[in-house]
């Protein structure tokens, strides 16, 4: 079949839209009809040409949702018209990833995703007779996609695409990594470095679970109005204190519960676990950092009881986890609304790369008709 | 009163065994005889000179074990007769530290103990009318000494003085990183970097608590035997291959579930968190590295599902477990007896720190007659 997609056909130029070759789901996998996909910055990341796992040309976008058209011979937790939410960390619930208690990590299709390709190791897109890679295994920039059966979470029939998309990505990253990597407790003390779309998600998801302060830190104000709205209690802007994390060790009477580095930059990295409580604060790295920079701190700082940790995708199982957090977004205990800023048509897509480079956008989210 | 005691004068000279006045115990305090006490990596770092927080004149030894003589006012959980272990982290049960799930670093008397000094800020000890300071609230290199109740562990009185001495920090410090701070599960797989005195007993808390394998790793072979008798079923010699981490990864097919560094060596810090299993690996730092030297990593090291932390006395509760300790050393699950390779009367104690700069020794033990 045709469909629409934006190819990304080399590192640092824009998309392109165009009608694109599909084929048909093998056995073990699903096709989809995307609804509604965000731009996300590891989009922008790739696309960049900085990633040094990216390869072209290739189908971007891994922020979904849609609806099941077709599934291949032996699908059976998926059919025909189930909503689904597309999964670049999958779920297959089978490999000793998916077996252990402490990682939502699977492994099972690994290599051939990383290489852009369906695990059997071929493409499902062409054009002119080439082969166009998948990406992340989703591929949500285009209108039409193929994603194997354990790539794809099943959610709720009346929840809104253009909403539940963002769940693909930055909500789970932001929400999971409050309580499923770090399970943090009602009333902890909690520190957010960037207040971004990723910063906004884990200060709501810390709100969700009960922490009493939450203590946002960006050095762009402007982000306060918004950043209270989600449930920050006390804002920092380190240009305006001597030392951010002497700042925070007095104004919590010792340091935070819990600490997340949202933006990808080593420095704060450090600051966000230097920050934490002697005795029992824990550090979670969830920004991205630039390939090859590395972190320090002096081993004194865990061996009076610091932790670092990290996580990916929220630590969130994603068959299991997303449709709990469509539900949450459906409670209404989580707002997703007020993130998405910005809505396009594909053929508009690469002006959601320019919203984001240039920080008018907090998510900008494309809707396919 | 009276009472011999081993006295580092000034840093870097060899400690003079003389007869000091010891003052008896203010309320709250509590005056213990020593009957045995080990001579610590701890007590020789400080003795060196090197210790920023090292101060003289003053009475070292912080692993020992004793009869209590005599009790301060209010003094209520111990009375004459009982037999203790000095505890340099004590625990008051009142702190918002002891108070907490996670922690075990009571911070009571901190600051005094930290000057040398009683919680009233003056020291016990004196000669010539001089002050001498106490030592990581423990001071066991004298036969008779003053100590805070919360800083007593009460121990059964069938225990043996000489042995269980060790349990006042070594024996702790390792069984209790295995047992208390990682929670190591039986099955796991556990890579021990230094196969020193620590690094034995973090191999016989991973044995106890059922691990499965037990890779130890160091740079002398000679190890090898006594290893394999406290637990250890692999053994890594880093100059015998060429990169330990792949090797390590290569070994258990992905890396271990819990890594020990057990040297205080910063860039085994990091090889003992990178040998660690994508996903949930844990790596404790139980070492103590120079003053102002840092460790590094990628942060991607964490972000794909490892963790680090620290440890310090084992994440042990002083009076809450080091009785238990105790209680797996009578019952035979710890072996204790062969890890003290020397003993001496205290006017030898000089010997113990050249048996430990040589090697010669896990561990020396003063007794006192």
């Amino acid at each position: 079949m045709k469909t629409r997609a934006a190819v990304a056909f080399e590192a640092g130029k824009p998309l392109e839209v165009v009608d694109v070759d599909l084929d048909g789901p093998k056995a073990g996998e699903v096709l989809v009809e995307i609804k509604a996909t965000g731009v996300c910055h590891t989009d922008a990341f790739t696309l960049s040409g900085d990633d040094p796992e990216g390869a072209f040309p290739a189908i971007l976008g891994h922020e979904g949702a849609g609806v099941v058209v077709d599934v291949g011979e032996g699908v059976k937790s998926l059919k025909p018209g189930d909503h689904v939410i597309p999964l670049y960390t999958p779920e297959c619930r089978e490999c000793n990833f998916c077996l252990h208690p402490k990682t939502n990590l699977c492994q099972s299709i690994r290599t051939t995703q990383g290489q852009g390709l369906m695990p059997d190791g071929t493409s499902r897109f062409s054009l002119d007779g080439q082969p166009i890679l998948h990406y992340m295994g989703c591929s949500t920039f285009s209108n039409y996609t193929v994603l194997p059966e354990i790539a794809l979470a099943k959610v709720r029939e009346d929840a809104p695409f253009d909403k539940i998309c963002y769940i693909g990505c930055g909500v789970t990253t932001g929400i999971g990594a409050v309580a499923f990597t770090m399970k943090v407790e009602a009333g902890s003390t909690v520190a957010v470095f960037g207040l971004g779309g990723i910063g906004l998600n884990v200060i709501q998801g810390a709100k969700m679970v009960g922490a009493t302060r939450i203590i946002g830190i960006d050095l762009n104000s402007s982000k306060v109005e918004l950043a209270k709205r989600f449930g920050m209690t006390d804002f920092i802007n380190p240009k305006e204190v001597d030392n951010v994390v002497d700042h925070i060790i007095q104004l919590t009477g010792g340091g935070v519960d819990y600490s997340f580095e949202c933006i990808g930059n080593v420095e704060v990295m450090r600051q966000a676990l230097e920050c934490c409580h002697k005795g029992w604060g824990e550090s979670c790295i969830v920004g991205v950092a630039g390939a090859g920079q590395e972190i320090s701190t002096r081993p004194f700082q865990l061996v009076t009881g610091r932790s670092w940790k990290g996580t990916a995708f929220g630590g969130a199982r994603g068959r299991t986890d997303v449709p709990k957090i469509v539900d949450w977004y459906m409670d209404g205990k989580i707002n997703i609304d007020d993130l998405i800023t910005h809505t396009m048509p594909l053929n508009d897509i690469n002006k959601a790369f320019d919203l984001m480079h240039s920080g008018e956008s907090i998510r900008s989210v494309v809707l396919y008709d």
